[in-house]
């Protein structure tokens, strides 16, 4: 499969992903999950909405919660470098004839609305309010001890696809896996500021948000996260893990919030600034790509995902099939 | 089920679990195994048999390798206070009409062979070489960096009959797992120097030895001995974890040595001195009493044990039904 | 020096150190200090006093605040076996001319206050009132996470007599450092429980309590304590560490209350259980039987301590000199 | 004092600092110390030199040690995005009137060599030898573990200077201490690559390499080589340490190599690549900038640093004092 090569010079220069806005059925109840559990911070709420950041963060949000009347997600959304970035992207986005919108974001400066490749809605803004720091106030440390959003990981009925129209906006790829057969990509992660990713592709019904994950620092802030959620009643929102990825190297977990949303914690991936750096190629047949351990996700993992707003998911045409746990 | 009282004046004081002889069919297989992945320290080495001792012990051996035709464990081992406990062990076990041998026993005193109310063979000794202390030089860590052999674990096809038996000599329950139907106990955990267990006995076809525990400090040792076996050949050995008990609240990793005798690396469990410390009753049906996060055990770990050389294990009468991995 | 042999039948059987009383002068500040910033949990407080456990405690109090005009010490107190124990206890201190009482403490069975060798106030009872076990409610643990209560540690004016007392009671050596001079003690470790100590003594004035150590499973446990004392105000409270005591293995960091009262949190000690554990002698003259890796202990550390409520303190003879940071 | 704005087209791109050459008057010592202690991995080594890399890098060295009659330093290293970069590179120096020159370096493509704005040698190079990940080889993780290579830190003696030079070339200040009096930069950390620095500078007689440090994921890895060094003959190259930074939030151990190099061995720090990220200031006269717990740094570590071969250091005009320890 032709990966992009790196450009210097993307038609306008994306920092990193940003922040997610999830629909939610019961505001309280994703109160209880994403900051009395999690530990992430409020930094503003209301009867309509909540914002969050994670520790090391100055940006206002990575997390919006909006009470909704179904589970879903509004958009992801992406950081450029500078304002001129925004009407770069506009031009960019309207040239190639995808649905341009200016928006209004609270706390944000302009904000652009559009679609990719696939229709799922994504956003791109340059300012944020920037808040004081707190990395160094240990006394709001709790739960799992986030310190930033990390990647988004979508459903994708076309992993070739997405990886091309990224590929164009920079996002360059580390990892992938390719279906042996048909010489196509399974899966495939892509970053802008220099981790694993900022966005993965994993082949199915798409487009749909896999999950959202966000970084800790070690492998015991997940064990902690694991003892407080089997002993405060969510045993049955931990649906994978711990384990370590062949891909990526990271140890992770994923659990489910109360809507289903699937959120990764996750830690030691490694540094990719290089414009060199080679991206690492999976057989889809190698168990260890998915768990460098051995033991096989199970079959929900594979299945079941996020519908953004609006946006009609359809079957990929790729019908490889993973290992999955019997 | 009637939990026997704590005494402080058992019929003969045993301190400890010390040691277990493993029949192994490759030594050089089992030498890989222990010492160059595990990290377990070559205290004497032949072509017969491997004497390996943990990083905080001072004593000779905690795990014999000897060379065998087939895969079997020759006895489970303890030390007691001193020389004269072992005449009252003779006395004891002659007057309940077990067989008692004294047995030489490289490295160490005068032993004591007998068998336990299974026919289990398990000896006794006071003295066993002592050698200088190595806690300190941290040049030899390696692998998962165990510190101390922890437990034995035995199937037992009648747990109650264990407890009462184990009982008379002291050890005390810590923790149980009750049959709610029958009443009767269906696993139980039991303790001489202060921790968890010495000896826990699961329901099941016996006597034949669940598994081994070597005890080390933090959940990295064993995050890290994963990620060891997983690249260096060993990954069919692991069978189960990493995952947190229930009972004990032990954070623990299955594993698998050449000869299918099964490993447990665990840390996390709590100090038990207390005469009056109040057994915890687990419910059978409980799924986190296996482990708290919720992840069920695989089939093979409630099947598959080691027999004890010349002992035919017999069914358990008790046919209760723990939850199993599908 | 002659260090007393280990004996499986003491004059009365204590089990292990168990908690302590300090006066404090301010129960907020001791409150702030104690409950919300190390994590011990209130199991009752009133005007007068706080009462204390650690996480995996079941008895009613390790930690007893109580008001008081000024920073002292009550008493040290032990748990011994049972019921029996203490009168055995009562008619060993009375033919030893030691002034016993039968005393009321709250939540506590018979009580039996008397002084030890030097007239420090300790005191023996078998009942405590049990608490249910909280040890996995992780929603309670933050701070330093605190397990259990580990030991005491005294400064004493005679060593080597220090040794001798508590050796009768069958506390064991574990290590010591002597001066190679005088071939005196300067400081001993004793146990009764199977850790490194439950009672240790360094050469100085007193009887006074040099501090009081707290046990917690990991040296990331430290950490996060340091973080949060550093940016919580009590960055002045931290008084040596964190380091790694050539003595005992222990990782360890010594902090002060607001009364001045010192405090270790401590980890990575060993198993003592055996018998003929060998005491490990250092030389005093040796700086890594202090810190392992090379940093002297400031000079504070060498000098203060808490004083027992009425006992006179007086100077060791022993004048020999630690290694003190300039 | 003007902290340079960031920009997205530097003269020529930057990605990151990548290497160092060390002039070491022992290379056997050099290797134990690197090799067999901190657990760098050799790539290449001959009587003359030895070549390095970190678990999670992929170019060819990240350290060369090269035998030298005296202690210093050849050059300090880094790569950028392509070869046009280097042609950019060269025009700008050039014009500015400092020396370059074409040099060859094993497994480097087309090197530059040049001075900064103190005569500091530094070469850039977008081509080196791409080697076969490592990081999944858990067998070959041993010592401290080191992942990558993270920074260096310059005694300058004039920081404002040597920010306006590098910030010129997109090097971007996460932090800096000021002197309040004077208005000057007592130190200030620049980063390319997303981290808190690439090169930080530290007000001294200079310029001279303060240090150089690796990335380890957790506190613990250090706690680890400290044991280590500890217990095999290195306590006396332990300089500072373990400890937290007020600045960068790092935890971090500063050692000193046979020649006495400086070591930083470094976890902790936090992502930048937010090109609004806000600079944070830290007043000189704050004690918990340079240690967040506390501590004050040996008065070493403010004076002793390496020297850059050929090149005559010269004294800070800036006098104001740092705390020191006594």
């Amino acid at each position: 499969m032709p990966i992009p090569s790196p450009t210097l010079y993307p038609p306008f220069n994306v920092i990193r992903l940003s922040h997610v806005e999830f629909g939610v059925t019961n505001l309280a109840a994703s109160r209880a999950f994403y900051v009395d559990t999690l530990g992430l911070q409020v930094t503003d709420e209301n009867d309509e909405a909540i914002y969050l950041r994670a520790l090391e963060e100055r940006g206002h949000h990575c997390l919006i919660l909006r009470k909704a009347s179904s589970s879903l997600i509004k958009a992801l959304s992406f950081k450029v470098f500078d304002d001129a970035q925004l009407d770069l992207a506009e031009t960019w986005f309207r040239d190639r004839g995808h649905a341009v919108d200016w928006v209004e974001r609270p706390y944000q400066g302009r904000t652009l609305a559009t679609v990719d490749c696939f229709g799922t809605p994504i956003e791109f803004y340059f300012k944020m309010d920037r808040l004081a720091p707190i990395h160094q106030k240990y006394a709001l440390y709790h739960g799992v001890k986030p310190l930033r959003i990390d990647h988004f990981n979508c459903f994708s009925p076309d992993v070739d696809k997405a990886v091309a129209f990224y590929g164009e906006l920079g996002f360059r790829v580390t990892e992938y896996t390719e279906d042996e057969e048909s010489g196509r990509l399974w899966a495939a992660w892509t970053h802008r500021k220099g981790g694993v990713h900022d966005m993965a592709f994993t082949n199915g019904t798409g487009p749909r948000l896999h999950h959202t994950a966000f970084w800790v620092p070690t492998p015991l802030n997940i064990i902690d996260l694991l003892d407080l959620m089997a002993t405060t009643g969510y045993v049955a929102n931990i649906e994978r893990g711990p384990g370590r990825h062949g891909i990526s190297n990271a140890f992770f977990l994923y659990i489910l919030d109360p809507d289903g949303h699937r959120i990764e914690i996750y830690c030691s991936d490694y540094q990719t600034v290089d414009p060199d750096l080679e991206p690492i190629r999976w057989d889809l047949k190698d168990p260890q790509r998915q768990t460098l351990w051995g033991a096989p996700a199970p079959r929900s993992w594979f299945e079941n995902g996020s519908v953004f707003e609006g946006v009609e998911p359809y079957a990929s045409g790729l019908k490889a099939s993973p290992i999955i746990a019997p």
